[in-house]
């Protein structure tokens, strides 16, 4: 099987079956994490730019092992070390990086579309690390393989989540992921956290919302209980959700660098099998989802 | 000669004989600091997590070049980047960390014991950077390499060390080393920098405090000026001391890439060797000294 | 052809020759831009390390990603996480990282001349990444570098510099060579940015100062528009210069990679072909250009 993509901007796009061919690919990276040495040259000699506008501890540290994993070097901006304090146009550093030669870009931005945006102005893959409100594709295929790997599938459970929905991406990119596979969605939250447009994001989602915490969890196959990732335990979240026999905290970060692996290896490999890379393909018209990627199982050959 | 370590937490529970085979396993790798090309390939595919909870330029950045001339790749989480502001326990962050799969955590916190803890929590070799007062274990046995190098031996010297001892946790990685090597230990200082407990640290030391800098620096072989590293001249320290023919400041610097190669070599390469790795070993019942280290001397092979 | 170079700290003491020398050798490390793979072998298992007591983004990551290209490890200090806030002297800090044994330094300082006094204290290869305002070399050579590529020589043109001359250290290094190689030179802006002493910086070139912006552009073949990089568009910089089909903007970043992956195989790699290395070096008597260089083509064998 192959597929065509050329960013991840979003999950909102992708049809059941590429995200299952998403998933697929990350298996082979998910066992490498239990070898005693988990290094490839899949992607040695490229470079994979990290623009964090945005402060990240955890995304930015996942991404970067999941280069250096694929034996890729790493170009890292972070915003507080960088010129946009100065008043630098979110383009203008974008191109400047680009004009530097990386292979692919993650981004992460305050602002909702801003991986679109970037992705429309330059001519390598881009990957969108959270963009505001919108999405944060990855992390949502990370919970879904998560799911997989805990229930043996993706289809068709009862899912709730739990918290603050209105302003996660997080959620977002599940929402939508879940809905492509025919789960039944229970939002619960504060009134406020849950506003009614979100039974819209996804047409073809059956979406509920629900205000009562024993209500939402009666039924449920699967509970996402939305937290940012640094947790005040006994204040923001009980020991019992966060460190009980259901949680799966520590599994999904394990999982990150595997499906952040898939990814980049996915973007950034496969232009090279095409016998193209970057810089002669935005010579022809640009088509964001032009590139063919073989088969993942040749990565580590 | 094979030995057993799991974790560099303190130099306290070293033995003489522990130690000796430490400063022996630095010596291959200080000859390396003197090639044209210093870069081994022993930890190649490896990675090395450095999580530091305290600022620090000098024994990070220390710490990475090692890291890097054995090969291995590096996951740097630096407290001013992390999301420990937002609350984050240091638990959870270095679980988070671990769970990324770096092959050895070196943890620096301002909190005496929290590298002992983080240890007891991790399945994965732990490296004590210091933790608040207690002890800072790589610049103990740098120190020791350095007088060792200077004096043609360890064993018996007076030792004086100048400063504000009661805080330094280089002071107290020093007594422990150096009496262990039946140094008698002058402890010089304003008296409340030499408080009367620092007597009984090391119960097996000689240790006698002197409130007056000449009586302390009579007869003494070996001089140690207590200094966290970045010297104000003139003021704190005078350039005759600093930058003398006794100084011996560089060398340690040197020394201290020298060390840190020496223990990341032990605490990781050392697993591959015996067939096993950090996540089967977790299931065996934890013993932080648990794995046979071979002879260094295949390091550079 | 060889040359002769130990550090490079600034372009006044260069002759045309050694321009020219220099700027032939960025050719094929500007190549090798154009390339899927980009990273070469030439410096592995050395170390660069980047020591910026003033903050900057884009050229330390090109300096960086130049490094890394040539297959060096980075060590990598940044004047906001350094211990300088705590009174440490320059001096004091570079020796500190001299003594991990880099094979090159690349210094940044508010100060002019800190590169040069640097250099005269390290005994290994130091690039001035910009000091104050007095030069900034490397980005003097990727400005001529465009030049030539556009205008298909960089001899006897009419250059125009516009903008905050007094204060530009990138000008400086822009006039010397500028001048070296027969560029005539008008220096335009408001008159407290273009001072009188300008016009006897590089006494060998012919220097005027205008003040009227068409008088200025008249007859020019080239204009150097000064900004330091972020862009504050529409206030600082219209969207027509900065972005128009003459910007050249985003080929000197792509040039800055190719010029310091020049300088750094240069000054870096030449010392082992001559089976001499840093350190023994630093026996002989000092002479800051007394390494003999070969053919650069040889560079990705």
């Amino acid at each position: 099987m192959t597929h065509r993509f050329r960013d991840l901007l979003a999950l909102e796009p992708l049809s059941a079956d590429e995200l299952t061919f998403l998933l697929d690919q990350s298996k082979p990276f998910q066992e490498i994490q239990k070898h005693p040495l988990k290094k490839l040259a899949t992607l040695r000699g490229k470079t994979v730019a990290l623009a964090f506008f945005e402060s990240s501890t955890r995304t930015r540290i996942s991404f970067g092992t999941a280069a250096s994993r694929l034996g890729a070097d790493i170009m890292n901006l972070q915003a507080e070390a960088s010129s946009l304090k100065k008043g630098e146009s979110l383009l203008d550093t974008v191109h400047t990086l680009n004009a530097m030669k990386p292979d692919c870009l993650v981004v992460r931005h305050a602002a909702s579309g801003a991986a679109d945006f970037v992705a429309r102005h330059l001519d390598i893959p881009v990957i969108n690390a959270g963009d505001g409100t919108h999405e944060h594709p990855s992390q949502g295929l990370l919970d879904a393989l998560t799911i997989r790997d805990r229930r043996g599938k993706i289809n068709n459970w009862n899912v709730t989540i739990l918290g603050d929905i209105r302003h996660s991406r997080v959620a977002r990119s599940d929402i939508h992921l879940l809905g492509k596979f025919g789960c039944r969605l229970t939002l619960c939250g504060p009134a406020m956290w849950v506003p009614r447009e979100l039974e819209q994001i996804a047409p073809q989602a059956a979406i509920r919302r629900v205000f009562n915490v024993e209500e939402a969890l009666d039924g449920a196959d699967v509970v996402i209980v939305l937290h940012p990732g640094p947790m005040n335990r006994g204040i923001e979240i009980s020991p019992e959700v966060a460190d009980g026999p259901q949680s799966c905290v520590l599994e999904q970060v394990t999982n990150g660098i595997a499906v952040r692996m898939a990814l980049l290896f996915l973007l950034c490999a496969g232009h090279d099998e095409e016998g193209t890379h970057p810089s002669s393909e935005a010579q022809q018209p640009v088509n964001r989802r032009a590139t063919d990627v073989k088969d993942p199982s040749h990565a580590s050959r």
